[in-house]
């Protein structure tokens, strides 16, 4: 299905919002309630369902479980992917336990990192392995997407490798550019520039 | 200035770079390079450069000492920003440590939580405060941006509490949609739907 990165965004934010929002009494939500609890048009979330094949009840809107799976269905792979957690610091930690508290299809299966302490023991429930292993584990492992949390020193070189060896998506966390080949799916969480993009709209307010 | 988004982001990058990229050897640098380092057209660069009022030598290129401080000129506040870090667990120090890490005009000056072994000592050299007091110190470290590092639970709440109390600026890490008046510049950080956006482009693959 082609479908935009801010559709896909979209879709994802929906599940979330209604696994939280599924109890005994509530198995219908209207577009319009669904738009207000996120910001949107109740036209926009119409479209994005309409997309992925389902068209709500007039009188009682959509039903929240069919929802639920239609968006699995549509955005998930079946057995999930296999992530790695490259830099086990204090940020590789953090986002390692941030994703593991969440309901997802995203399988943390293995870190990396070069601390004599963290290499061959289990990091926050976590198998961590050494650095210069990457090339062989990212294959036994069979892994998909890397969360680059190293220092911004070695986060090009990092990345090189973990592409070489068959990764195919990218969050960097490492504020540094990172080079990827097309068909490799890179998204940047830059905290620095982020803030400072933050800070001069908030100028002179 | 009026400067989009996108630009205060490239600018802010050309920054971090040019610091990195900073040596004795090194006083000038041609747009291209600059383009080349950042997967950028040499137009785009020149045009960034243009808009803040720097022009390059056609032999030399751009003066490099110029170039950052003419980026600091139109981007940072002259005495920086104060930040509060709201929710000082895993996340919330990863976060802090990380910025602390990096040369920025990004003061952090308090932190918020509710848990007893943090409140009223000092965290990753922050000083931190209970959650009750949010509105109190906000006003009296006259604190602009905030990083939400929260349970979700409790993000929506502690947002309408940080806003009314005058905070500008919220870097949100909860992956809860956040309400915020249009005066309010807010960027969300939704580790969870980017793992599902890169999953979703990456499938097949």
């Amino acid at each position: 299905m082609n479908l935009s990165p801010r559709t896909i965004e979209r879709l994802s934010k929906y599940r979330r919002l209604l696994s939280r929002y599924k109890r005994p009494e509530n198995t219908y939500i209207f577009s319009h309630h669904l738009a207000r609890l996120l910001d949107l048009t109740p036209v926009q979330v119409r479209r994005d369902f309409m997309l992925i094949g389902i068209s709500g009840n007039h009188r009682k809107g959509y039903n929240i479980k069919e929802l639920i799976n239609l968006i699995g269905q549509t955005i998930d792979v079946e057995k999930g992917h296999n992530l790695a957690i490259v830099g086990m610091g204090n940020l590789g930690r953090a986002v390692t336990a941030f994703i593991k508290k969440n309901e997802t299809k995203m399988n943390i299966v293995a870190g990396f990192d070069i601390d004599p302490s963290k290499v061959d023991s289990t990091v926050v429930d976590v198998p961590c392995f050494h650095a210069s292993t990457i090339s062989v584990n990212v294959k036994k492992y069979k892994i998909d997407i890397a969360i680059l949390t190293t220092p911004p020193e070695i986060a090009q070189e990092i990345s090189r490798t973990l592409i070489k060896s068959g990764v195919k998506g990218i969050l960097n966390f490492t504020s540094v550019h990172i080079e990827a080949p097309e068909n490799v799916y890179l998204k940047d969480y830059d905290i620095i520039t982020s803030l400072e993009e933050i800070g001069f709209f908030i100028k002179g307010q």
